[in-house]
């Protein structure tokens, strides 16, 4: 029923130009058995349309998993890790080697991540991605060199599971919401005064840096940003480009994606670019308290499922999304039809 | 900890005036272990404040519960039944006779809310109320007479049970958007036009009968709409008058209680005329699909969690906020500190 993945090789990851035409090859979602979900729909023990987005949320899965009944029995976590040459700049509430403490922390079983996986029956798998080494301050080289940055979409490329029912997307990195703003001014326009927010906390001071330094990032890479793929490598960061392979991945395996924060969405900005229904396969899980991710996911044109005032990463807002898209599933799973339970369905 | 439950006695149920004197005599909520309960949030591994709503919840919890680290193993699902009698005058999109028949689907576990129940690991407990007699027309008599309206108030009361450590509440009986309406309209002001919504999927012809039907029973009863209780037993149902029950036993026990929709709000709404903070315990767990009931929820100062468009009543959306606060809880329980953790809480 799928379509044979042309597209995975090594060779995908050869060049920005051998990557940009796997962003433009993409199957189509299955719209048959969306269909037959819709009509099953239809016919449960309810008003039609009474349990509004969770009724969405099916037809949604059905369409990318192809099946009239979706299913959840695996669900990846995915969070990937990286570190960020910009916060030379001053641009974080924390400094940089708290990253490092934070795998440490996930491998513990420390973080929050770690509980809501546990609560929403996921599976998580933290991916540090070279944390040894930052990326470059992008306001003196660009943060990756196409080489580096190729590699870490490899990396969340092979990450996904052709076997998992749903991947959950987050990141971790101090300073990266500040490459996730410059991300998004390149790929939408405006500077650092409109994509800048206070990310884990950061004060007046630490915000004014914030937007000078996307300013002199965009100044600098001026050349190159007409390119969604160049702006990602020389602005963006190892996590960021991961998860942009991860959804990547998934598109061309017709998994669906849930999409945690203002990072995330940063992240994959570039493949909408690319092609405007790149993101079909994808739900916003939440809208964070950064405000420039509502700005992001309207240019996306994705609807956030929750909105919850979470602001900590980590993938926390899409993880906790999962359990909404589980009490979908019982619905249209378990729910009797009228016929089976004898009730009318007809107007007084 | 608790003080002694003077009101629980069956006298409570024996006047309108008595179980206004258990209204207005309510326990406070227990500070200190509210105050216990952010000390641990603003020691664990995140920056502070940014899980949110879910840190809120977890005071809340804490406040009601009495306890710094709030359980829940042990969350009833109550959902009463009634018929109603306003039916007649061609207000809801399905007959009557669709009341019982959604009992019987509640019993052999085809409906929306037994799937969702099982989901977040909840016990639903549905509770009929003499459906073999509806409720008078409450365009030409009181919906209920004192003694009916006292004794749906003691089912409710008594199906909550003192072990539990949250209650969600729901409804449903055809008809019943139209009793809450007509409730709401008598305590906050307005009329039909205000506050009739389309409920389960009525046409317009059917919106106009459920407005007129609405003014007919204000102006019927107006001469006793300057009171809460009467207020409720003149336009209300058996259904809400046990979600009424409900809600005041829990605020009684100091058990957090979680809201469905624009039904629960407007059946629960007489607790707040009088008393201001006698809903303190209570969270709106989603704003419906129906208009009023945003309106309602904010006459009540209750911001809701979550926004899904969701309309079925069945106490569902209170259900599927429960995975919400299993995972506020989770993170709060089981989080590391930053001095567990040896992650650096400090800024840059």
């Amino acid at each position: 029923m799928r379509p044979p993945l042309a597209y995975e090789s090594e060779d995908l990851f050869s060049s920005l130009d051998k990557l940009r035409a796997g962003c433009l090859a993409l199957p189509p979602p299955d719209a048959d058995a969306a269909a037959l979900a819709a009509k099953r729909q239809s016919q449960l023990t309810k008003p039609p349309g009474s349990l509004g987005r969770l009724e969405d949320i099916v037809l949604w899965l059905a369409r990318w998993q192809g099946r009239s009944v979706p299913r959840l029995d695996r669900v990846d976590i995915l969070v990937f890790v990286g570190n960020h040459g910009v916060t030379k700049q001053g641009v974080s509430a924390y400094p940089a080697e708290v990253t490092a403490q934070m795998v440490a922390n996930f491998s513990a079983g420390g973080a929050a991540i770690n509980q809501i996986a546990r609560t929403v029956g996921a599976n998580l798998h933290v991916v540090p991605l070279v944390l040894e080494q930052a990326t470059a301050d992008f306001t003196q080289a660009p943060a990756m060199t196409e080489g580096a940055f190729l590699a870490a979409v490899a990396t969340g490329y092979k990450a996904v599971s052709a076997g998992t029912d749903l991947v959950s997307l987050g990141e971790m990195g101090i300073g990266n919401t500040t490459a996730a703003a410059a991300l998004a001014a390149a790929l939408f326009g405006g500077g650092g005064s409109r994509w800048a927010g206070r990310g884990t906390g950061v004060d007046d001071a630490g915000l004014a840096r914030k937007r000078a330094a996307i300013d002199l990032g965009l100044a600098r890479h001026a050349a190159l940003l007409h390119d969604p793929l160049a702006s990602a490598a020389a602005l963006g960061g190892r996590e960021l480009a991961a998860v942009l392979g991860a959804a990547l991945a998934a598109r061309h395996r017709r998994i669906p994606v849930l999409l945690d924060g203002f990072v995330c969405a940063a992240a994959v900005a570039p493949l909408a670019k690319l092609r405007a229904d790149a993101l079909e396969h994808a739900l916003a899980a939440h809208i964070s308290a950064e405000a420039a991710h509502r700005m992001l996911l309207s240019e996306l044109r994705l609807d956030p499922l929750l909105d919850l005032g979470m602001r900590l990463g980590e993938g926390t807002g899409a993880a906790l999304a999962v359990s909404v898209l589980r009490a979908a599933l019982a619905c249209h799973a378990g729910m009797a039809t009228f016929a089976e339970a004898g009730v009318t369905n007809k107007s007084s």
